[in-house]
């Protein structure tokens, strides 16, 4: 077990300084590393495999939904920019510019997209004619540059991964239905893919996407007590509409302005899932979404090779022929004890163990990654229980981390209490809210919290509260917290 | 039909004038529209489908050959480009260079990546140590930017898609291994799934890849005689290796440099599919990647919404459960003959009609997109014979362009010759070639036809000719033609 220590010893302990844990993680575990310009990260191979699960999950909601991909250019030339004057009051601080093409400057500077409103809106006054052309239904994947002064590997970097929906509805009513109808999927996506729960509700106004007409958002809770924002999903009313000039004959024969919405997710759920499960060992990793889900270590005692071996190599192939993802780690530089905490450290959700004693025995050894159980499972049609323990895993993460949420959720009443809780017990402070920016900067001031969200209406409990920064009667519910 | 010719009469005919016929189609079959930047295009849900195909037939061999996906940063500090020369002079005339970061004006200017060897390279360099570490195999799917002159959607854009793969090898012969192995792969991928024969081989001194040792590629021929390079595979040898410190202690101990290659593919693959299959009244889209694979057409007359209509819906589920990609075209704003042309023109390779008369026969009629020839099918247990169809259209495309490739392929003798096949019949032209820049660049001066392969050894046919320029003896066989 000396290895197994050594290895321990190379990460700050989660429950130490999770401020340091994570970075440190980040980069033992091999899911990014640092590049040589401020504020990026290389995805490496591991970390870029859970967000290449995180995508296809997501991507065949997406479709089913009736969205379609397409792809737009990477570049905004600044007068679309400009025209939508709070998204460019909001989004300016952070463009990159593009000023020279070749040898030769440019006329007009070029914004690297800090997100596609201006130039889909572009596009879209060129395609919508009629109500007949009604909803367009687009989605897109691609990178976007956003100038960042303080970055973190995969929760806010300079250049990030995500999809971008942007949709056309001859109604208000659609675009608010298909708001919601996206805020939904997300958090279903949320919970069931990556076993984060999630609070989902409206940003107010202060913390709404720059040009919307409102922005609802979903809010997972990291093991920390901080919030993260995890996506978030606009009604964007006429206003880009107005300003991009995306009119339709409607049927009727007059003209109207389309409605629209936008909604995201990024690379940052990569970093949802390692903060919301990770432990002092390492990464805990959601089954769906871990690029191995199970790693067979053969105990290499003896003949191993020719006694253990053959027999995990059959193993290895039963579980991928049930479609499992499973690696053989027969490496001969490294102990068992080693790969052992090796992987957990990776967050591989379940081990199985061959020794000679397993072999005799027609078995193999499992390790789960949650609770560290350990059971001998039959060879003999392993792949069943083997999937049944992954659904199991699953299932433990999701409800491990709805408990903490609820523990890490308090209903707090007057202003002292609530800093007190948020001091001493961080997580999710649920209170009332006047709905005034005076308050809501106070509050952050003073305590460095923000509104996470505002609960709707079906959402609130019945009755009503003091505001609680002004005392004044209110029914707007709230989520406070620290947020990354 | 009125309004079928009304459609047709909309696009220039293929066989009348070729460059006027591509980019209409490229329009009309809403693959791709122009968007307000100087060369670039924004690929709609038609056309970016067939990319999404594409991509999931590659990458599915790309990792079943044991390459991961991962991704590095779109921004190239200056004086990481700078470090090798050749690649640096290479690529230098066509970046984009971002000088402004929100309202600072950066110290260093970081260049789009206009390809990744150079970023790639410095990260390569912290993670190989040791012979353990190698082979990295690592393939990246992202957007590039070149800053073209002339452009054309799909096949020369300023921003495009692509995956690169980067690799790096222990030994020179491991890193020649892989370099071909890839080179073969993109042939076997573009036979199979786009139904495009290609020549392979190698490029010469003048067209290989700035920085590369030696270039390998595919040719396609499309359908107006002209070559279009379809993908490129790189030996690096130690070049980069040894300007980004790329070294490992080899098993004796000693430090080495590593030996790389990489290799690539772009969205310019679905320019190749229009301009190979294509013809007078529009696309023909290879089933493997068409979005659409089977649209079905009800014969809306008389009470055809109770009678036909559910026929039609009934066969949607069947096919769609047999994994087919099918669409019911219900519009009651078109008439058939109007949907006929419309799917036509946008390479449906299978059309099914279901009217009164095929009810009562529990039948529907195929029309083929290649052949035009009709067949009615029976209802009953209709998948298969469907699946039958596609795979004999998908295999007579791929026969046909075969045979256009092999008529339009001309073994020349003498520079005459050359000069008049190439501007009567264009095509390939199969002849010797002395190895010297002095005739490549004079035939190309002359005649604009380039060397498009230099046949491998293998691939030579016994003997030798003079070089077609200046007569000398050679045994390198080549293949010119005039290319995109």
């Amino acid at each position: 077990m000396k290895e197994n220590d050594r290895l321990v010893r190379n990460i700050t302990a989660k429950s130490e300084d999770f401020s340091k844990w994570y970075p440190e993680i980040i980069r033992k575990a091999a899911l990014a590393d640092y590049a040589p310009i401020k504020g990026m990260m290389v995805i490496r191979p591991y970390g870029y495999a859970i967000w290449e699960y995180i995508q296809a999950h997501l991507d065949r909601r997406i479709k089913s939904s009736g969205h379609e991909n397409a792809y737009f250019p990477l570049f905004v030339p600044e007068s679309l920019l400009q025209k939508e004057t709070a998204h460019l009051e909001g989004f300016s601080p952070e463009v990159a510019w593009v000023t020279q093409g070749g040898a030769d400057e440019l006329e007009e500077r070029l914004a690297v997209r800090p997100t596609s409103e201006a130039i889909i809106g572009h596009m879209y006054s060129k395609w919508i004619k009629s109500y007949r052309d009604l909803p367009v239904l687009i989605n897109q994947w691609a990178n976007i540059v956003r100038w960042e002064k303080v970055t973190r590997p995969f929760l806010r970097t300079t250049e990030f991964l995500w999809q971008e929906g942007h949709t056309a509805h001859e109604t208000q009513e659609g675009a608010q239905e298909e708001t919601l109808k996206i805020l939904a999927l997300y958090k279903e996506f949320s919970e069931t893919e990556l076993a984060v729960p999630v609070l989902s509700g409206e940003k107010t106004e202060k913390e709404k996407f720059a040009g919307a007409q409102m922005t609802y958002c979903i809010e997972g809770l990291m093991s920390d007590g901080k919030a993260l924002q995890m996506g978030t999903s606009h009604d964007l009313g006429q206003n880009f509409a107005q300003v991009f000039n995306i009119r339709f004959e409607d049927r009727e024969q007059t003209l109207q302005y389309a409605w629209q919405t936008s909604w995201g997710v990024s690379t940052r759920l990569v970093g949802a899932v390692v903060m919301c499960h990770g432990d002092d060992s390492g990464l805990k990793l959601p089954p769906r979404v871990a690029p191995v889900q199970v790693v067979i270590v053969p105990i290499s005692v003896g003949d191993w090779k020719e006694t253990v071996l053959p027999v995990a190599r059959q193993l290895e192939v039963s579980l991928k022929q049930a479609g499992i993802r499973v690696k053989l780690d027969a490496r001969e530089e490294f102990t068992p004890g080693w790969k052992f905490s090796d992987w957990e450290m990776r967050g591989v959700p379940l081990r199985l163990e061959v020794g000679p004693r397993d072999v005799k025995n027609n078995q193999a050894l499992s390790a789960r990654r949650d609770t560290r159980e350990k059971q001998p499972l039959s060879l003999e049609n392993i792949a069943d229980p083997v999937l049944k323990l992954l659904d199991d895993i699953q299932n433990n993460l999701l409800q491990s981390a709805r408990k903490f949420q609820k523990e890490n959720t308090h209903v707090v009443g007057d202003y002292a209490e609530f800093k007190t809780v948020l001091e001493e017990k961080k997580g999710f402070l649920k209170t009332f809210w006047c709905g005034s920016a005076e308050c809501e900067n106070q509050i952050k001031e003073e305590t460095m919290a923000t509104i996470r969200v505002v609960l709707m209406e079906e959402d609130r409990d019945s009755g009503d509260g003091g505001c609680i920064c002004c005392g004044k009667g209110s029914q707007e519910q709230v989520y406070f917290a620290r947020a990354y």
